[in-house]
């Protein structure tokens, strides 16, 4: 039996067939004969006050008040993250992730050497009992708190609004850093629209000051504009601001014009549907096929939103070792021990249903059928 | 009396109004129905291949010869020397850097914990005595040695060949890493071409190992689009690498493409000759007026290339208590210290006469003296 190209559910790619490249070269050609001395010198560290205000809108749309002068453009939310590191972080302080948590997280975090300390987030959401327990008994004070509260990644899946409320109280509590990173939100398939952490400690006082908020355009708009936003209490916001310096000291004033006239033109709303609409069907396409050809032997949550699926192997199979098979049958995905900072879980992993059509989507599930069966034959 | 508008010698921008606005547009529209996979998709950390070709090309022009695996793109210069010093720099390490030496770099290696030791550099090039006396004297061997060895920033004088090629022996004798930041080597204005480091190393056995090339098109075309180049050895490249994907995983893959597209399209070789041009025209006025101005008190060497003019008052008179009466004379330059990792010359200054106009140059001075004269009279 041979097998046709490669089916990958193993990438963290938005679609790139669901980008608006009409309207992004509209906002490009917009950007024509815009002033040299504007787009293409330097720019301010902190982004294009234009490009801010935008941002403030969006930020809106999600429950989240914000001036301009708050917030600090990122090349990516991946700089915004690496630059609160570089910014906070010293060898040997501790540093809270969920288990499974982002990996490229993981890894900005211990380049700078903090100590990881987990607690768990699986299709319940968190666990703010083992947080608080750690918390309580922990000698050392955490200096910060990295997660995703809404499709998260690798998960998929939200924390719960009483979560959230706890996660912000213990935050200003046990005085750390809460990082929320939201790449994802705005991509919801169904149920109500969970208010964000930022949102949320905006109500408490003094809880604001524990709050950063991280996103992206990478998964709403698209990743080539490398154009992220940070929202920071303002003593964390201007240590970012230093780093950013050092590290690129401006982000492309081109590109940032070419966001600003993006968002300006309403095409984000316009083609943001059609985003959600197309994740919506892979997602129901990918869940309805794992159920009905693997329901036996993986288990597995369905998603209201984001890209992911997370799921594990029943019994005592080791995903690393499925995943020889799945080669071998022309699929991949993400092992899930990739995604721990500590006691991974081996029969974990992680499926985009982002970048595929629903017919790769069909025949790559089937294909997952025929790797597990190999390998409970080769087991045999 | 009163002043009109600040003129302004202390930046350290390229001038806007030399920027091809027209080419750049024309690179741009050409990017226009790109596959969106292929330049609005996150791109491979290594920059793209078309990019690092066009860089190969440019740097052959400058007698590097290369290929484009031994490359990487990043976010402007500046990316590439902090990619290095994450990568290679632990707290305590030693590095030698000029005296004077680039700000911005010195920020970099003060983030990482570098212990700074420094070797003179003046209108004679770099004192490869010193440097050969810190080397063989100093218990710990430098990790890495940051220099601009051509119009370097802040004192727009050169290296000579022999000291070039002193270097290169060094750096392969005691094993150090040695950084050759190359923004501005072909601005120059007059005298002959001297080898890069890079070069010279390419002709010693072994050398190759020890040199890094970093440069950028923020001087020769714009800031705006954050594109810069490394070549260096393959394991420093692997581990920029990896640093450059906590970075910020990507330089934009579209802004690429717009430097890929300006740099084959010719325009580049267009264009410089007039950017050329007018940063000696410039160049050649400020050094008139200095002279004819203020050569009774100030002492400087006129640059072959470049955008900076470093020099000192004579006496002891302080720069930065002259830079006060500019200010109210409505003319700024950079007082010399800033520039100094230890044992800074509060005398000397540096002044860029490339975002200036003729008329503002031939005026600034003319305040220049005026400040001058107040200080002189205010400590009598």
């Amino acid at each position: 039996m041979s097998y046709p190209d490669m089916i990958s559910f193993a990438g963290g790619y938005p679609s790139p067939s669901l980008f608006d490249q009409a309207g992004l070269d509209a906002a490009m050609e917009k950007t024509r004969g815009a002033a040299a001395s504007d787009v293409l010198q330097y720019g301010a560290t902190e982004g294009r006050p234009g490009l801010r205000e935008a941002f403030c809108r969006l930020l809106k749309g999600r429950g989240i008040s914000t001036t301009a002068d708050r917030l600090l453009i990122t090349s990516g939310s991946q700089q915004g993250f690496d630059m609160l590191v570089r910014a906070l972080i010293e060898p040997g302080d501790m540093v809270i992730v969920t288990r499974p948590a982002y990996s490229a997280a993981l890894q900005a975090l211990r380049l700078a050497g903090a100590r990881l300390v987990t607690v768990e987030a699986d299709m319940n959401g968190i666990d703010c009992d083992e947080l608080e327990r750690i918390l309580s008994t922990s000698g050392q004070r955490p200096k910060m708190m990295y997660c995703v509260p809404t499709f998260g990644n690798p998960t998929g899946n939200s924390f719960t609004l009483a979560q959230r409320t706890q996660l912000v109280e213990l935050a200003l509590r046990y005085q750390f850093l809460l990082v929320e990173d939201d790449p994802y939100g705005e991509l919801r398939f169904s149920g109500k629209p969970l208010a964000t952490l930022t949102e949320l400690a905006s109500h408490v006082p003094g809880a604001a000051d524990w709050v950063v908020y991280l996103s992206s355009l990478s998964k709403i708009i698209a990743p080539g504009l490398r154009i992220g936003v940070m929202l920071a209490p303002m003593d964390v916001r201007g240590r970012c601001m230093m780093t950013k310096q050092v590290s690129d000291l401006c982000t492309s004033p081109w590109m940032q014009l070419v966001a600003e006239n993006y968002l300006e033109s309403g095409a984000l709303e316009r083609n943001l549907p059609f985003i959600i609409d197309a994740y919506k069907g892979r997602c129901a396409t990918m869940a309805v096929m794992l159920q009905s050809q693997l329901g036996d032997c993986f288990e597995f949550a369905v998603p209201e939103g984001g890209m992911f699926i997370w799921g594990e192997w029943k019994g005592k199979v080791d995903a690393a070792d499925v995943f020889k098979q799945a080669i071998a049958a022309n699929v991949v995905y993400v092992p899930g021990t990739s995604f721990y900072a500590d006691k991974p879980d081996p029969r974990t992993l992680r499926l985009s249903f982002a970048m595929s059509s629903q017919q790769q989507i069909v025949d790559g599930v089937s294909r997952l059928r025929t790797a597990y069966d190999h390998h409970v034959e080769s087991t045999q």
